[in-house]
């Protein structure tokens, strides 16, 4: 039997490439996305054609409500997405922070504010909580996240130290913790990459970025605002890795 | 303000007495269920009659679709809940088990079981996660879960390794976790009592257990089978609690 992966899928860049690899890397892929009262449902359409454009073997979507918790611009209507012409720049790289320590984030967060509006409390815990429920059942030996610590744009739940502690925790809670046998590994191959690195690495191994989305906040027809976080750091991306235009 | 609680909530003898636990430690409760695709609706109808009769803020319950993954006789049809006459003789009491070494269960489990199969692949993992979510956008310092390591199974995340895992976890993936400050706890105040001594303290803090539920498998119109492990581990608590007839 092909050793099995789960691997979340939110349709952007960064799961798009972490997809690739793990396809790259041998395993068979089952691809997890959520319905989750984004903003938009053109995330989960194009989360459905990387999934496929890659050939996971079961992709599914599970419907959960953060909108019941809100907190977040991403997850409630009255929170606006905040938009800028351009994002900060790029601060120097910084030794990894300690567990505990205040945390500098570096790149697009604006002056002052540590975390983003657009941080939705829990929301990768949460994802990788199913995640580790579907990975026992199927016997997946490993569950792959796209985050990363470089742009990662001052989220808490995109440190090494996070994955980490997360590792630790899904091996006690689940069988692998009683039997000691089959540990999962929780893996974030993009953790230290840059968004340039990122998409040059994704196509070296023929990821077609054109089926991703990234926007925080489309318009009505899906469109991108250009404007976002999370649009600018997409730009900034393809222009490192030498596609301006993409 | 007082200071808030989030408290796990499934209609359980269990839960129903962390949630008394914590309403006498002063906390204002916000309750929070889910509705996972379990083989009956008397257990979230359990768990509003308790959530109102202990007087919580708030009760929330969330629907999710663990049958999504199977893999328990909780959330697969085609897997039967098992049943028998008698629960084993009690174990006697063990030192806690070390992290990663093999634990073995006391009490229910029937031999050569170590995890039954009404185990629900990281169930406990994602009801955690949505309660970290809740209690980050609500600003509460605690999330109780009413799970206990002497009567528990042979559950691999009702242990108290576990929780403390998943409250390393919990601080690095919110923003107690980037500011150092407000740290959540994870508080499991059952963890090392029997079900006899879980009903004991609940009955002097005024719990009405004639409205929870524990059966894993009741009939059409909700009455419990009496032979599933809920239902003989609630019936030997009420006995050892010198109640034999609750």
């Amino acid at each position: 039997m092909m050793k099995r992966a789960v691997v979340l899928c939110s349709g952007g860049v960064d799961s798009a490439t972490a997809m690739a690899i793990v396809r790259a890397e041998g395993y068979e892929v089952y691809a997890l996305s959520f319905d989750y009262g984004q903003r938009h449902s053109v995330e989960l359409e194009a989360a459905r054609r990387v999934a496929e454009s890659l050939g996971a073997a079961r992709h599914l979507i599970l419907k959960i409500d953060l909108r019941a918790f809100g907190g977040s611009a991403l997850t409630e209507d009255q929170i606006a997405v905040p938009k800028r012409e351009a994002l900060e720049p790029q601060a120097p790289p910084q030794a990894p922070p300690h567990p505990g320590s205040p945390v500098s984030p570096v790149g697009p967060p604006a002056p002052g504010h540590s975390i983003p509006i657009t941080y939705v409390p829990a929301r990768n815990t949460i994802f990788l909580s199913f995640a580790l429920a579907w990975a026992e059942t199927l016997g997946a030996s490993d569950i792959f996240i796209g985050v990363n610590a470089i742009d990662y744009s001052g989220y808490p739940d995109c440190r090494p130290e996070y994955i980490e502690a997360f590792q630790r925790m899904a091996n006690l809670a689940t069988k692998a913790g009683v039997t000691g046998a089959n540990p999962i590994a929780i893996r974030a191959p993009l953790i230290h990459l840059t968004k340039g690195e990122i998409i040059r690495r994704g196509l070296a191994l023929g990821v077609d970025y054109s089926l991703t989305h990234s926007c925080y906040d489309p318009a009505p027809n899906g469109f991108p605002c250009g404007h976002c976080d999370s649009c600018l750091l997409r730009a900034k991306g393809f222009h490192d890795a030498g596609l301006p235009g993409a």
